[in-house]
This record gives structure tokens, C-alpha cells and sequence, in this order.
């Protein structure tokens, strides 16, 4: 990891800014803060008296639901790809 | 959706209690929940200094990076399975 290239991106996440380190590049990390940010505004329409911190926590909640669906499929897949292989 | 059955479950996240309501199982929630605590215990312990609003949201970021890596392993197996068949 010490010999990838580390920059800072800063980015807005629900009117908040965010100084974001890694050896991704700036439009992807851009692009990691826009599906947090549209999440939480999505989350915060249908529950308008949620605080943000609130807001925040049920947003990971979701994201996390739909990474442990899409780590079923991928598990479902590899699996499918084994047998026929096996 | 309207046929599944909803239950509610109540769980801790980060020392706050949060009600979900979903149509899966409470022990299925409750992982989802553990998940996100342990996420968000791991990037505090990084960032001590963080308030819970901002912890919510890296956390959030963090997921966020998990799941577009998987969805491409995903979409990566899925274009080597098509390519083989065709």
C-alpha cells in the first residue's frame, strides 16, 4: 500500500464537507461521496425528522443490505461456476 | 411487497437504538445492524476525534467502497461466463 499514490479529495456529503484520503482517484471518490450523498437524501424524504446523524447511520444500514445481497449473488455465481466445473 | 410480512425490530447501533422495519428476519437485521456497530467502531477508533454525525457518514463512504468493488468482481465474472458462452 505505501507505494500507491495517496490523494486528498475533499468532497460534500448532505451540505457537509469531507476530506477523503486514498489511492483512488478523484472522480471515483467523487463518485463514492455521490451515492452516499443521494442515499441520504433519498432516506431523509421519506423520513423528514430523522437527524443527521440518524440519517447517516440508517443510510450505512441500507448500503449494507445491498452489499450482503450482491455478495450472495456473487457467492451464488462462483458456486454455479464450480459445480459446472466439478 | 405488500404480501411479505414486516416485522420491527429494534436494534443498538453505536450506543443508539434504532427501530427497522423490513421483511426480513430480526436475526437477518440484526446482522445487518452488527455490521454497520462494528464499522463504525473500527473507523472511530482511526478517528478519534470525529462526532457521530461525521463517523456515520465515513462509515456510510466505507460501505459505499466495499460494494462497488464486489459489484465489480461481480460484473467482471458475469462478462467471463458470457464470453465463454458465446
Amino acid at each position: 500500500m505505501s507505494e500507491q499514490k495517496k490523494t486528498r479529495t475533499t468532497v460534500d456529503i448532505y451540505g457537509q464537507q469531507y476530506s477523503i484520503v486514498g489511492s483512488d482517484s478523484t472522480s471515483y471518490i467523487r463518485l463514492v461521496a455521490s451515492i452516499v450523498d443521494d442515499k441520504m437524501r433519498e432516506i431523509s424524504d421519506k423520513n423528514p425528522n430523522l437527524d443527521s446523524s440518524k440519517l447517516a447511520v440508517l443510510t450505512a444500514v441500507n448500503v449494507v443490505y445491498d452489499y450482503l445481497k450482491l455478495k450472495d449473488e456473487l457467492e451464488a455465481l462462483q458456486q454455479k461456476i464450480k459445480n459446472e466445473e466439478g
